[in-house]
């Protein structure tokens, strides 16, 4: 830790601030600069206690961390051969430059019809998991939660006809084993994001866990989110990117398409791209698309849905089978520019 | 809903719209604008879909809902002498211009002589209720989570000595129970704000629900939030703003002094201010209480510590006991400016 | 300067750092620690390049800044007596716990008879300014650009036939000197917060500057705006909260009251707090005042118009004047609260 | 013009609405529905007065504008073959998916020898313009605020040597004059993206105008300044994202790429990408450009230097040449998949 004192401290000021460093059991180095002294506290950030806590004091302007806070999703972790992670679910590698996956299906989960449809369209374009709510976080009380265990069984059925895999949101700790039961992978959503009680038990599950990143999360804060699973003894992650909270309006959320880049510098982890959300219109997902797969993201996560306008939730930002397969279409010359098989 | 048409549109791409606006169920009324089609949709937005949908149309520009989407936190449902809700728990009334109420205590219950010096400290200035943390969302795995049951019996032996009541708390629905066993209020923190799960859970216990703003939490998803709860029978719950997330660095959070007034414009509901989370320093709480009190907040969920820079928790923005003596007693010329007993 | 490097080092690693950070003019102090080494630079930053470029370098995490970059509107150099700066502008102090400051009027200067009308009525509540614009920087090319001079004449006639001193903005470097021939306090915009052209242009006129809060400007941003006034000899700066730019769309802005508290910490200068701006609806106003006075800012600039629906520009958010008598009586307590005369 | 009145009013009340909307030169169509009464106002929202006062009654929930504020710049005005605008600037043509543009050179001018080693080392790969501030707009006073004219004589003079085109950041109206007698392409800055007086005087320069977005523009916004320099006789403007503010900190700003998918569906403009503010750490450059090729933006503005760490401004977001013909070599398949000539 670094603490930063205050301009023009009497040394006994600056003494009281190296006693509580010792205190709390780092080693201080005091080094005494033009105007102010600085402590370097030399000590394991991540057992000892954060001396962040000294900012209270008066004497003290600011202290900074110097550790990285993330251990087991930290890129240093993994060295040498298999320095990416590769995730292996329902027969597909995901990560690690291996072929690029399509994961797309319908916002909500609405019938038979409309799921078996969703299904045999992208299966046809090559997706190889069906994404879809049974259960919906639906920002009002009153609008559509999902059909729950019976959106469940319709995935299953659906994925089961077209062999895909499944991927879809779980909402609550109690629902986890059954969600389990149905899918391969277990999306944790934004507003989940930091619902460390509900993120546990899904890793404790062992499934694949698709982790979104929380509306107003900080790249940091979303590894750490991405730690409780590998701490909790669950390595398969993927970590997907849906748009943050800004100041726009033009779009639903802001896609913080550079998240893929800084994502791939600080971890090993796959990342995934869901531009549907991301953006909040179904006339922007095709060139968002575009930007993730140059940006080397390993996958896509697009709301597909036979009749967006008649949606029973988000319509306006999914994309009819007609701009699914055009979408598909046009990413394979930049799925090839990055040197992936599609 | 109103449903903006694109500019120049062939009548006939027109109707189309009109048609489908027929079948979702409204009744349309199209005006002919300079320029462009409008299209108001007369029915009720609670019960319908909502048209939002039809934004996935290359005809539609924007879609525009009319009616609110809460309902039974909105301050149109109550009227009369009863005009705000006056939430009734541990003997004290709080909202509606009442006696303007003190919630205080630790971020993180630690010890019983920290907790107990606390519940002292904070009674002995008229606090009536105890805050403190038995269980912590913290955003590394390595932090220190809580006491857990621990801490809920340190906060019951505490709270009885001095006669507090409790605010704490609930990070999972299957800890709800038992929180609720040995709490007052239920606290829904920032990070489960949105997390509709353990809201509807916390709400079916009958306690009074203090909920959080997210982060990035506008006004209207905060008050949907809530009317999840009033929604499953509990009309017990006060809103606390904590801070949003913005690009500032100086603080920890911005600390939204205005939703104080918004929330009173549109709700009946009691509004409690957390100064804490909201400005992440020790040095700012006691001026921006002095804001909410002006603002006519229904009172303070304030952090406070024996000695913040020992604090297993967020010391840097816990005031210690003379600081919170201080504070209290520069609050009480507010408290009387705005007309309210102390 | 503290230079922290990225983990796992080879010592000649460390070293070509260290060479590099002596080459640009530093006294290095590495500190090895567990995982990594920190050097700390020893040296003036202000008047070294800076060490972040640094981070440019593959061997470096971060690096943090030990100084502030503001000097003279630094509440370090100002002691003692005088302590906070007290501006002395058409025969008023405004700063240091004086006579709390009213500025008010239109948004836009409209007309004579609009102008006249607006300050009688200000003027008869103990407003000791008029605000309004006459130079206006719109959004749009299409929207009413101010009336320039004949709005300059204006204010100078409405000011002279009540006594009150002239606030309004100057949004060219040349129409610093008209501007300030016709009035007391120039006022530089939120979009022109970092026109440092046009700010060192007006701090060289002598007139007392309002400097307004960028939108997306941070404290340390704001202060640094002001030091450039301060550093071109000018010392009569009042800085002005007029609301930040957030995701929240139920307010225009955010308008972010702990900053008064921020600044008061960091620096000398008197701060005015413009509510209209700040939220940008006219029935918030009154509350936000409030607020304003018990952190205990200086002033406040508000907008007040005979009919605001008909205002040429952002009536939504101008106050007429039976609203801004009740408001100006509704603040007296809190004014005698913080200890000022009115 | 839509009005959207308050939930259950009085029809007398519903009537001054009215009365006010046809005063202000509209036509009402009213709209009565379940809970509440829709005014739609017909008439030329760009010509009359906003209704968006209105807000200011009390009778009043919302105002939404109809049509868009935007008409020069916007797509509809143009139509057929020549769709979309291709500035024509040095010889080249930038724009409707013409040969992709690189501009690079360093933040600052620092001396002849460190520019032409970067007009080299950049024309050596393809750049056609080179950039670099002669001029720069510094957060601090005590910063270096660039070489001025001197700067400019430097551009000129490895411009000239090297067959490149200038594109030059201005800052003052005064300088408007002397930095178009150097360059090519003037650069407006984010700080100044709504200095309506700078931008004014830009456009009437004739030279093509470089318009970065300000920090927390949206979209919008951004259009409506490049309006303003359509609406002065000037229709060669290029759009430059540059990063927008957001509470992310990794990142300097957070690059939205989303926006040239934005953009190039409302606007007939080019787009420039500038990944170097965008991001602010050189190690994402080269990621950021590949999204914004695949995005179809028209080109790349980069800073190069030659020595990053001993650069006089943001030396940790400029790439060494080395890095810059990695750059553009691995950008190469992406411009052949998004079908354009290099």
């Amino acid at each position: 830790m670094i603490v930063v004192l205050k301009p023009n401290l009497e040394p006994a000021e600056v003494e009281k601030v190296i006693a509580e460093v010792v205190k709390l059991g780092y080693e201080p180095r005091p080094i005494h600069g033009n105007v102010q002294t600085v402590i370097a506290a030399i000590g394991d950030e991540n057992t000892h206690q954060s001396l962040e806590t000294l900012a209270s004091w008066p004497q003290v302007e600011h202290v900074h961390r110097v550790q990285k806070r993330y251990k087991l999703v930290s890129r240093e972790v993994k060295k040498g051969a298999d320095k990416d992670t590769i995730v292996k679910v329902h027969g597909q590698e995901i990560g690690a430059g291996k072929k690029f996956c399509f994961m797309a299906g319908p916002c909500s989960v609405e019938s038979e019809e409309q799921l078996l449809a969703t299904a045999k369209a992208v299966k046809a374009q090559g997706a190889t998991f069906l994404r879809g709510g049974a259960y919906k976080p639906r920002t009002s009380p009153y609008e559509f939660q999902g059909l729950a265990k019976e959106g469940l069984r319709l995935l299953a059925q659906a994925a089961k006809e077209y062999d895909l895999g499944i991927v879809t949101e779980v909402l609550s700790e109690r629902d986890v084993e059954l969600v389990a039961a149905y899918s391969d992978i277990l999306q944790i959503g934004a507003r989940n994001a930091q619902n460390f009680s509900l993120i546990t038990e899904a890793a404790r599950s062992g499934k694949t866990i698709l982790l979104k990143r929380g509306m107003s999360m900080k790249i940091e804060e979303w590894l750490l989110a991405a730690e409780y699973v590998l701490a909790h003894g669950n390595p398969n992650v993927l970590l997907c990117e849906r748009g943050i909270r800004t100041f726009e309006t033009y779009t639903r959320n802001t896609l913080d398409l550079g998240a893929v880049a800084a994502i791939k510098k600080e971890s090993h982890l796959p990342v995934i791209i869901d531009p549907s959300q991301g953006c909040g219109r179904a006339d922007m997902v095709l060139e968002l698309c575009k930007a993730a797969v140059a940006l080397n993201a390993d996958g896509l996560l697009i709301e597909v849905h036979p009749n967006p306008a008649e949606a029973w939730s988000d319509g306006q930002q999914q994309v009819d089978f007609n701009l699914y397969a055009k979408l598909v279409a046009e990413l394979k010359p930049f799925v090839t520019a990055v040197g992936r098989p599609l």
